[in-house]
């Protein structure tokens, strides 16, 4: 099968440790370009400084990824759908939902594939999970999110600036897994937020959930960025019929009552390209708002309290 | 023709102000009982302590408005709808987006009328001037909103508590009629809200909107809490042809280049009412989620300073 050409727009950690790699070795997709600010190419490939310079100069590109922090992200999409391409967009799609729904919106009014890519959610546990709680049903979950914020987003400071989500940046990609295993929609019922005293992002955030029945399963949260031995990406399952899920290192491990039952090595990226293959052949869009819109809703409900100042 | 008989739940403020009295005068629906948590019962009318006593006991009345705070919203209209009752629910429709899409999809899937109000749409002057700036463009907007929460929410806690969304309360109704008028989709680009010491929501707060275009119109609010001296409830505007407007006292007056062009008595609830009585005898639904969506987005999006401590 021909390759398709896919150029990447930001070439950040996230594009090289996955993007990048990923697309070197699938065989639906090819490298052509890639657009990064500071000019730095990327093997032989060419590279150019703006997203317009690319749709002038290779026209036939007609699919890119957008890897770029969130803050430009939602002009960066509107100008590729703009330009006719299909685009993929990294988690966290937008800084705002009224910028996701825009986007949707002007995707299917041009008739252009738009994918919204929520990484965690293509792991063969987080299936499995699903299926489990579909059928036995939940009385609890505890989600568990401790990682270092200076191993993952080294000198990053956008992070703690205002839109910047601080430790919700991973936190949402609990949420992403919460609401795909999830058997019924969940809501904010309170929540707290630490912010250091010289950011303005939270550095701590514990988040209580209800559904909307009254007598529903107790669902929690707790993401915390100053974890500096290791990460801590678990989620704590109670089903309906009292067995003990534990959904471990992001949702690549799930054990029952104990036992390993799924451990497949992460393959998230290669499976989030096959699915943009798919979408491509196709011609139908992947788009969820749901985990930014419960975010959004955490922030509206938030009671914040101030944590230590953060310095890198 | 014969009235349609309607309860309400929530007695306090609004339902006093405006609901009581305008189905008392309206020819289309009869206030036929309310729901009180203290009991207080207006003029002969049957007073219960709950909706589903309400509901036992009159199973006749299929309408209900929907007046409490939005904390228990969400719940008191998912019990409305899973009773078959038709909703009207106030402004702002609940605390979070994710229980607003929840009670959209409910109503839908009941086929019952769900009519979402934004009380400041209903005038006038705002459908004025939404067809001159949909024929004219727009330069700019700046909306100003300032009122004494003494005065208009005299000592209503929950206003300050999290989740109560302080003088973005009134704000909304600011958002309700900028999201009406504005012909093309706007987004938060920045928000600095100042929050009291000892309070968890803000007394003030500016807010910087964008459009999709780069060089599109310049777009900013501010609220205020602590106006003392009557209300400021103004939007001023420069049409794209250069014309001076100023949308004054909540949207009911229209100014144009300083000339009183529309300056009806505010009959915002009459006008809720007929349109909810088109809706019901049509089957169809009214709602949108514009307004609080674009509140979540500057919630998720703010800078937070603080501001003095804040007591009734």
């Amino acid at each position: 099968m021909d390759k398709r050409s896919i150029a990447i727009i930001g070439i950040g950690k996230i594009a090289r440790d996955q993007h990048i790699p990923v697309i070197g070795k699938s065989d639906r997709f090819e490298l052509a370009a890639t657009v990064s600010q500071r000019g730095i190419a990327e093997a032989s490939l060419p590279v150019f400084r703006s997203a317009a310079e690319l749709y002038r100069e290779m026209p036939e590109i007609d699919i890119v990824a957008i890897c770029t922090p969130p803050g430009p992200r939602h002009l960066l999409v509107r100008e590729a759908l703009d330009a006719g391409k299909h685009v993929l967009m990294e988690k966290p799609p937008t800084q705002t939902l009224s910028e996701f729904e825009d986007l949707v919106r002007h995707g299917e009014a041009r008739g252009l594939v738009l994918f919204q890519t929520w990484h965690s959610q293509y792991n063969d546990a987080v299936e499995r999970t699903r299926e489990i709680l579909a059928e036995e049903g939940v009385r609890s979950v505890r989600i568990d999110w401790r990682e270092s914020v200076r191993k993952w987003h080294p000198g990053q400071d956008w992070v703690w600036a205002p839109g910047g989500f601080g430790v919700c940046d991973p936190g949402i990609n609990a949420l992403s897994i919460f609401t795909r295993i999830m058997p019924m929609p969940v809501f904010v019922e309170h929540a707290q937020m630490a912010v250091p005293a010289n950011r303005q992002t939270p550095v701590d955030v514990e988040i209580g959930f209800r559904t909307a029945d009254a007598h529903g399963p107790a669902l929690s949260a707790h993401f915390n960025w100053l974890e500096e031995d290791g990460e801590v990406w678990t989620i704590a399952i109670e089903t309906g019929t009292g067995r003990q899920l534990s959904l471990e290192r992001g949702g690549t491990v799930l054990k029952i009552d104990g036992e390993t039952r799924v451990a497949a090595p992460s393959e998230e990226y290669e499976r989030i390209y096959e699915r943009f293959a798919e979408l491509l052949d196709t011609g139908r869009s992947d788009v969820d708002g749901t985990p930014l819109r419960l975010l959004a809703d955490a922030f509206m409900m938030a009671e914040r309290v101030e944590a230590e100042p953060f310095d890198w």
